[in-house]
């Protein structure tokens, strides 16, 4: 009897050794069949490389970046020099790629300091996508930033609903860089074309900075006493712009369109002080450089697209948009 | 005995349940946390929608849609307008509402025409993307589609590699149409500023048809007989020229960069008379669009992103990308 026991034992723990089987064995291939494509790996890091790594801007991208990386089980890393420097950004990046990781996501400072070192990750079979801003002639597979013809072209658009659609405005910018030109191309285009009653009376330099973009707003200001707006096109001036128009106690006449959302310039569109600021689409940018970045690990884009070495197997170009932040939505964007 | 043996039965019995009750639990687990986000069910049916809808052009942007559409575990359908008709396109597009489908990607013949419906479907809470062309006034969420811009820069690039930087060139387009005015001043604006030694000597009106366009392409030929190059930036005009060029036996003088991937076309660069085509985006406009309809049929952009109302939830503009065809690489170019 002991001995059918035993052989009863045996039959049954094979049975169950086959069954389990049977079921682990199944569950990995609904894990390769149905969704293996999108599902990836803890093992695999993605970094995140940046500059000025502790500014608020990168809080959302970074929170894209991480959403994505929940999305598709991955994991997730954030490096970049503390400074505006680019000697230390490139000595980050040649630290990231030494750790071939699974594929980079890169700000670039400087084109000419990084395309180097770009190009080497690439080569080595590292998957590189940059983010908010480009390295046009590097082998990095796709860019993911703010169009900023367009950002002007949406300030122009929500100065004029501000201000009525007529009235002359001002414009306080960094003239000698091209983001901020063509920030002030699309504002100027739009007027010059959508609203023949509005005019641009000044464009001044304000060199990024809160005190010279106050000043800047002040000579317009004085210059120009029917002036209805301000365009800043940077993070720093729109504060400055604003503090011009409450030193001259014209909050009533002139509206303040700035540029991102820093804390100080969200609390001054809650106060009123700043009509409106404008949003870059920070959060897609991290997400969609991860979703990119794991398609070109995994091999998804490159067998079936029909591209070739000529182009890149990914979109070259994303314009991750602008929201219009006022008093109404400003609680939305205050970093959690 | 028999007592004590039912006993270790049920016992095992049990066990096993537990056993496989945990590993399966555990399995969905897996599949609920890991991957779900990115995973959907075949009950979720996407509409691509185009017209002219049995032309080759859509054929890799239905192929894009369907790697898509497996990755993600979700069903597809084609529909669209046989003929080259906007009203046919609106009353296709509105039966494809009626069905409330997860998702709509479009290809747009007219923007006028078709923005209604697409403001109608997406108040009904069906997500619109367009791609190829687009509506920038409708409220679709993003817009997928080659950068014509750009895409005239790569083709003065193509030229000035083909012709050796130096030299008269010739262009053959439709005048009257954005998109080739767009590819027009890229070509000329890159020609001006990179390659001082090439000059455009003509741009002449092909009216996107091979027979004009060949007419066009002898005019200039005759017109100037040291002309090195010919720009066509239509898909069907690259033939015509291509033929003036054999019919004036310049082959070995003249260089013809034509515009996407007709078998014709593909033909003609297999045998050497075209130098050079441009290949669009077409598995990216589809294989994206369908992700970023998915997103949104799933919300998975908007509550994260901190966008508003304002904004889109998505990447508002995509460039899907140009890529150089020539005899090395055009074999990868015809349709499977």
């Amino acid at each position: 009897m002991k001995k059918m026991l035993l052989l009863y034992l045996v039959i049954i723990g094979a049975y169950v050794l086959y069954a389990l089987n049977f079921f682990y064995g199944k569950s990995q291939q609904a894990g390769a069949g149905d969704s293996a494509a999108l599902v990836g790996s803890l093992d695999e890091k993605y970094v995140m490389v940046t500059f000025q790594s502790g500014i608020d801007y990168w809080k959302s991208v970074i929170k894209g970046f991480e959403d994505a990386a929940q999305v598709l089980g991955v994991s997730v890393e954030y490096r970049g020099s503390t400074q505006y420097d680019v000697r230390e950004q490139v000595t980050v990046l040649e630290q990231v790629i030494a750790q071939k990781p699974a594929g980079i996501a890169l700000t670039v400072m400087n084109p000419e300091a990084l395309t180097p070192s770009i190009d080497k990750a690439v080569d080595a079979g590292i998957p590189v996508v940059l983010f908010d801003s480009g390295a046009p002639d590097s082998k990095a597979y796709s860019l993911l930033a703010t169009d900023n013809y367009n950002a002007g072209v949406t300030a122009a658009r929500t100065m004029a609903r501000l201000i009525g659609g007529k009235g002359e405005v001002g414009v306080v910018t960094l003239p000698n860089q091209l983001n901020h030109q063509q920030r002030t191309n699309g504002f100027r285009d739009t007027i010059r074309a959508e609203y023949p009653e509005m005019s641009i009376v000044a464009v001044e330099d304000g060199k990024g900075d809160r005190i010279v973009s106050r000043d800047a707003a002040l000579a317009i200001l004085d210059a120009y006493p029917d002036v209805k707006g301000i365009f800043n096109t940077d993070a720093n001036g729109g504060v400055g712009v604003a503090d011009a128009v409450r030193l001259r106690q014209r909050q009533n006449q002139v509206k303040v369109v700035a540029f991102d959302t820093d804390k100080v310039t969200l609390d001054m569109v809650r106060q009123g002080e700043i009509a409106a600021t404008l949003a870059q689409g920070t959060w897609n940018m991290g997400y969609w450089s991860l979703l990119y970045l794991f398609h070109l690990h995994h091999g998804l884009v490159t067998p079936d697209s029909g591209q070739t070495a000529d182009a890149s197997p990914l979109p070259v170009y994303v314009d991750t948009g602008i929201a219009v932040v006022t008093r109404e939505n400003v609680d939305n964007y205050y970093v959690k």
